[in-house]
């Protein structure tokens, strides 16, 4: 078997396709941002029949190539209305690439309400209802597939929250070790998933016929040369930044550049930084022993290892992992200085299945609506478990911060297409701000991590303030990631790919190895292009326009302190992203 | 003086300024449209600084020009994110066409929170402080104000959910006897006002300059024709069926026509219908006597009559008015034939602020998603008084149809452009449903009242069902109705002028004759298109597209009863209403 499992909910019927001639070079991003783009109704309700989940890893996940577990999932979304692509790393992404499928592709709603389990083998796929899942949190879901398939099944799940069809629930993956922890998480594809009564996969890859590799001496070669760059950097290398404090090693440095979002985007700085940093969290699984780890990996094979497990004050497992989106999230963002209260929402985000970008972002705009006081962890847990109750405040809040912050009449949302704003303040650091507005996926930082060269003099170095020239740096680093999102390497390869030509070198030759192609790493952004193209044309169809490339009105008229800056790069200059391509 | 009053909430101040030259040939909904076209950023937050209301009554307003106390209020409407007109019948229109004032336009947003009162008469306006005024319901407020500035002074205010800035606030305008109940309902306008700390206006007509006509002979010439018509018309004429009946005398006709959405939109015969018709709303105000009334005028000087008083058993006034509208939209659109609940159910909205017909269309939403049982009336005003204590569900029920469904994280959501569809279901009455994908301002039947021809065989005669030329239609009703919507006639006059000639040149003669214009009947839907065209040219800008201009998706592919059918006007077809300007 090899190419597409089609799951009809409309007749619970499960088919084997083989992937199309011309979809052959895709994988990941590429391939489900194609397949929406050309079996979605782009003005379809996100919700009903006619939208579509697509599960696909990366073109070269389930090798051996380091940092390479990657699953994207595409659909079009309930939060932000346009096309939707986010990623997960995960073992799942390996074994989906080891059975050689290409994609599963979700489709069509039943007539009756119900949970089904899709089950997934080398032979194919099977829909079995599954009525004692329902309602479970994402943990219990984990526990009683890995008791029923065993502890090598991959699970893929979501949450109350996608069966609730909040529009800020994920798809969650399980981690080397089965937690229920790595997501999908953005713009709510755990709602998709959800309105088509799908609650779980379980992948049980026994006897997979492994990922084909048309050329293995040039993979050997081309993994090389990026494992090489990986130990060589010293954000990836072992023992390096991410290694070491993980990705909330950058709590620290964004607030010293004034960037760090505090308080509902009211501040650059939060004092409270130094508490919530990945040097404090380090220190407290030092400290407190037990079930903590730094340099844990999400799937095996990374070289990179940012995740990690943070324990409760007596050493048993509170939560993995502390990221520094979901840390600033509920932290800074919300002047939490509490590693525990951080913890803890982080959790409950894991279990009812949310996104801890848009979750935290929400709770943000949520005490500047006046539910809770900022600083209050406690009352924000609370806050988050209505969530999980399913009461109209958390039916508020489970839609997201966009919807919260209308709720409830706010003007100051934090949010472009209607997704919630990342860690980085678009005032202070200008060339994220372009990527947040101009990506097709809404306020996305992966979709184009200028940060590199303005925060970590990583690919050049240029000032975060200056707004010239920032239009064209979030242009090339979205073309780069739209390839790089379909090749099932994690993101973080770029530090290594970006300042070392050889290991950009070696990561392009490991995908020629798998698809046969001859791709230099000049094509790279070419094919990335041709990605966004497809994406902006679905959302153009979808009724999203330039205008909506816009960021939020108050960031145009309020300076953020210190370095009292506006967003203050022009509609016209934004729009010059993507004059290119239209 | 003349012309504008400008109040800006930023310094809290007041000028006045004479009308732009080319502003002068403007009233009513022109004039609204106008200025917040040429004023108001497109892509500015609805409750932002940057938005504006616009007050303006009509051109012939204030004369004694049959049933022409119509005032427009304008700007972006939070509900819809476009440009929004919305129009009251009551003495307010006319004392401004009186005092000569053509706009009230208030801008910005107060450094601090707080409530503020615009007192007018003929030298100006002035703001005052009110915070005694803050969280009271319109009838308080009107009560306090009479008190205050005697009861011939006019009254326009919100409620508490327009002070809450929930999206379907809208603002209210006191009826002949003082009332707080004629309603600039449509698209969340008293959110923008609430957002400006402006609770109230008080205007004071003492010495008024009366209306000024350029030539009075051809004006009582004019009011002439078109009283006369009027008068002979079946639908308007004393003792006709609007004057008998009230608006409510289209309940038994369009179930009888299967177009009564019932049970959000899910059928199109009421069974209840007989108990919640016009026929039966006069049956009751005879019955049981004491302050109940058939054939009450929103304004002085009206032939039409179309209002009523309606009584509780003991014939004490319940509330003013039953339009068929509110009617529809908490009776068979929530399943609910009991008159005295849907009575307390309008009484409500008028306290608190609420547009009838998004409060209705809510709640049926409300009850899709199973908040309520449909017909249970004593549920629904529970429901609904949960937006009276602004709790988290009357949260997201004061922010509409669309907001309510998606919280609930539905697909059966009867709206276009998030405004929430009137009492015709277009899938069984096909003009109709055009006027509300493709009119401006969202699903509003106003915008182009197809009904006449479709359902009353005014203005000709054709079949509800047929799709064919429904497109042209359409556009005709809604190029003549932005003309009427900015003379201050009230719609209704349309069954006269449609059938009548002589009423029709009368109508215009009157406008001629206050402007000093020449216009002929043939330029109506010209002068017409200019608002229009300048409408559309708004949205755009605030990224209202032509995909913008569709259909609830559930209404393509769910066939209504008893007709079964869906609504099958293509796309391409609906975009071809404005092929001619674009």
């Amino acid at each position: 078997m090899a190419g597409i499992i089609r799951v009809n909910m409309n007749e619970l019927k499960v088919t084997v396709e083989d992937l199309p001639a011309d979809y052959n070079l895709l994988g990941g991003r590429g391939l489900t941002s194609r397949v929406v783009h050309d079996e979605v109704p782009p003005d379809c309700h996100p919700l009903g029949p006619y939208n579509k989940i697509v599960i696909a890893p990366g073109v070269v996940s389930g090798t051996n190539a380091p940092s390479s577990g990657r699953v994207s999932v595409g659909g079009k979304s309930p939060l932000t209305g346009g096309i939707k692509e986010a990623n997960a790393g995960t073992p799942v992404a390996q074994k989906l690439g080891r059975l050689r499928i290409k994609a599963v592709i979700v489709e069509g709603k039943p007539a009756e309400k119900g949970s089904w389990l899709l089950k997934i083998n080398k032979d194919g796929g099977e829909l079995v209802p599954a009525d004692s899942l329902e309602g479970k949190v994402t943990s219990e879901v984990n526990r009683a597939l890995f008791n029923d398939y065993g502890e090598k099944a991959g699970v893929i799940t979501i949450g109350p929250a996608g069966e609730n069809r909040m529009s800020m629930a994920g798809i969650c993956f399980n981690d080397t070790e089965g937690r229920a922890s790595r997501y999908a998480g953005r713009g709510g594809l755990g709602a998709v998933m959800g309105s088509k009564g799908l609650k779980a996969l379980v992948i049980d890859e026994t006897d997979a016929p492994k990922v084909e590799i048309k050329d293995p001496d040039l993979f050997k070669t081309g993994a090389k040369k990026l494992n090489e760059g990986l130990r060589s950097h010293f954000a990836t290398k072992p023992g390096g930044t991410l290694n070491s404090f993980g990705t909330a090693a950058l709590i620290n440095i964004l607030n010293e550049a004034g960037g760090l979002p505090t308080r509902n985007f009211s501040e650059g700085v939060f004092e409270g930084a130094r508490q919530i940093s990945g040097e404090t969290i380090s220190d407290k699984v030092q400290q407190r022993g037990g079930s903590g780890m730094m340099g844990h990996s999400c799937h095996p094979g990374c070289v990179i290892r940012c995740s990690n497990v943070y324990p409760k004050a007596d050493g048993s497992e509170h939560v993995s992992c502390i990221e520094y989106e979901s840390d600033w999230a509920f932290g800074a963002n919300c002047g939490i200085d509490n590693l525990d209260h951080i913890a803890e929402l982080i959790r409950l985000c894991n279990e009812y299945g949310l996104d801890t970008i848009e979750a935290g972002v929400t709770m943000g705009v949520a005490m500047e609506a006046g539910l809770a006081e900022f600083g209050d962890g406690e009352a924000a847990i609370r806050l988050m478990q209505e969530i999980g109750n399913n009461s109209p405040l958390g039916r508020i809040l489970g839609n997201g911060s966009y919807f919260t912050g209308t709720a409830y009449g706010l003007t100051r949302i934090p949010v472009v297409k209607r997704q919630g704003m990342p860690a980085y303040d678009p005032r202070a650091v200008k060339g994220i701000g372009v990527t947040y507005i101009t990506s097709p996926m809404g306020a996305d930082h992966t979709a184009g991590y200028t940060i590199a060269p303005e925060i970590l003099s990583v690919g050049g170095q240029v000032d975060p303030l200056e707004t010239s020239d920032k239009t064209e740096l979030s242009r090339t680093f979205q073309q780069v990631t739209a390839f790089l999102d379909s090749t099932g390497y994690c993101l973080f390869i770029a530090f290594a790919i970006l300042d070392y030509p050889d290991a950009n070198e070696g990561m392009v030759e490991t995908v020629n190895a798998v698809l046969g192609t001859e791709y230099t790493p000049d094509d790279v952004p070419k094919v990335g292009t041709e990605i966004l193209k497809i994406e902006r044309d679905f959302n153009r169809k979808a009724g999203i326009t330039n205008e909506s490339d816009r960021p939020p009105e108050f960031m145009k008229y309020e300076a953020l302190p210190p370095h009292k800056h506006t967003f203050d790069i022009s509609a016209g200059k934004l729009d010059s992203v993507w004059d290119y391509i239209e």
